[in-house]
């Protein structure tokens, strides 16, 4: 913060679970366009701290990502497709002292603050790159009138997120209507939002960034269902 | 973010229940006079999102309130006496597309910085409401010498609030000495301060909001005692 | 709020635990040199809230720093050296109602949004002092070859901060090669990174703030070994 105490610091989520890299990579990507053109993210969710691992920074007509090279820009960047990639290697964005440990404090917060100060630094910061570390995301098995995906992550609420959107769910006759069933327990057709089924009754929707969500009305799917990371998804038409 | 990038946003709190529209709306009541008048208070517990409720846009002398229509603002409006109360119908206050599961993003929060950015909008928003849906707290049994109430919720330190207030413990008697019981179990006299206590002890005592607060001294009373919402307190004189 | 809407509020944590005034003075110390210089530190541990312990206002070359007189401010006000030490007592710096149970509320935000104003009110505050609650930290035993210390504190991923130091494990050997053991289970030598280890196994490291700190690779010490604030830490070389 004293590299640019003026900075309008938003706090984008502090509700990754630890070292969940594919979580945070896919909040970042689902919240990034919300935040107004030429913001600075600074992604910390970086499990490799202190090994070799690399310091991305991305310039985008979004504004400028930095992470660690760990894939946690893979979504943010496929989506964006145009990106210019750099390592950030220039000491003089970092703090003088760098601890193993603790590179939030050390190299990320001051770099960003000092991009965020001045944007046009971004090509100060190191190399440039052509390639990064991506996460490879399950893919959902899609055939005639069967999709089997998984869960991938939960939000605060308990909310089970999957790895299924809304393309493979499309068909070619139109009147397919989607049953879904999650750890072998059918929750049925894809409703449009929590209330259409009781409080305390699990459903399926699509959620606010058109992925396929499970649910319990006003309450937690996660803990109601015995629900985990990876559990099996499956939507068959009928 | 996008519609009013320079907003100051301060975090009212984040540590609402899941789904818990009461402990919210007192929560709001205990704490908005103190934000600068003028302030814009974008409040989301809403169990309704996606069904037909209602979004809510109250204007007070104390500044601009946004809420489902599902009670939140019951205290808050009760407590403020004269406002002007509008549905928010208006599409140009909320995203372009607007999904069933997060209002918040799309509705609450555009509608909140627009509203912030220029408070003359307000009239915009959409149509006057004469009434709206407002919550019923549970009122304590008040009798000569013996008071019950109940635990409404639970601060993040484990103390619980009830819905008895000092007005519910005035006597005629000037020399009233109130006893609580919580759960069958004695917790003595009405104490001014949490040190009155050993450490590890519970008591009870007026909140600084004003209302019956059962606590442990340096401790939480919901572990310790084993309280629950709902859980019956009781004050008699001796 | 409302004495000083324009100030510009970071949130230093909430993620101290309930009544840990000795893991608040830490994490201050570890922080608090990062902030701008001139900065106003608002400290609110506070488990004797509405009793006779002073408020305390501390002015040093990095900024000014309110805190309960608990012992809070120990580390950092002995890090700092110079300092003039004042009693909040003028209730001009306080709300006008002031509760027993919220000062955090009721004294030092206000106290603080008025020196963050204009930090030549500092002088106003109340009388000079000479001397403030401390805190003692257990002192680790320091023999030839052995260093015998305890767990202060957790952070939030579970990792598990010491009494140690580097400067205790400064030997007149040069290659002493030190060994950690915690709760009887050897740790190994100390690492510089968590990665040097495999992921789920535990590790000893000097932490961002150089203190002796036992993690676990991508997991939390905390859980995996079981510990405990109090836990001893040994270290012996061979």
């Amino acid at each position: 913060m004293s590299k640019y105490p003026e900075a309008r610091i938003v706090d984008f989520t502090h509700e990754i679970e630890a070292q969940n890299v594919l979580q945070a990579a896919l909040i970042l990507e689902a919240g990034y366009s919300f935040f107004p053109k030429g913001s600075v993210f600074v992604n910390v969710v970086d499990p490799g701290v202190g090994s070799e691992r690399r310091i991305l920074a991305a310039k985008t007509p979004c504004g400028i990502f930095l992470a660690p090279d760990n894939g946690l820009l893979t979504q943010v960047l496929q989506r964006e497709g145009r990106y210019e990639l750099r390592a950030v290697t220039n000491r003089r964005f970092f703090l003088e002292r760098v601890s193993s440990t603790f590179h939030g404090r050390d190299c990320f917060a001051p770099a960003g603050a000092l991009l965020a100060k001045d944007p046009r630094l971004f090509s100060a910061v190191g190399p440039r790159l052509k390639t990064f570390r991506t996460l490879r995301l399950p893919k959902p098995q899609v055939k005639k009138g069967k999709v089997r995906g998984e869960i991938l992550f939960f939000d605060h609420f308990g909310n089970a997120f999957s790895n299924i959107d809304r393309t493979h769910l499309k068909s070619s006759e139109k009147k397919t209507q989607w049953q879904v069933r999650i750890n072998g327990q059918e929750v049925g057709a894809i409703r449009n939002s929590y209330y259409e089924v009781k409080k305390g009754e699990p459903l399926a929707l699509f959620s606010s960034s058109d992925i396929l969500e499970i649910a319990v009305n006003q309450g937690s799917a996660r803990e109601k269902l015995g629900l985990r990371s990876g559990g099996v998804i499956e939507v068959v038409s009928r």
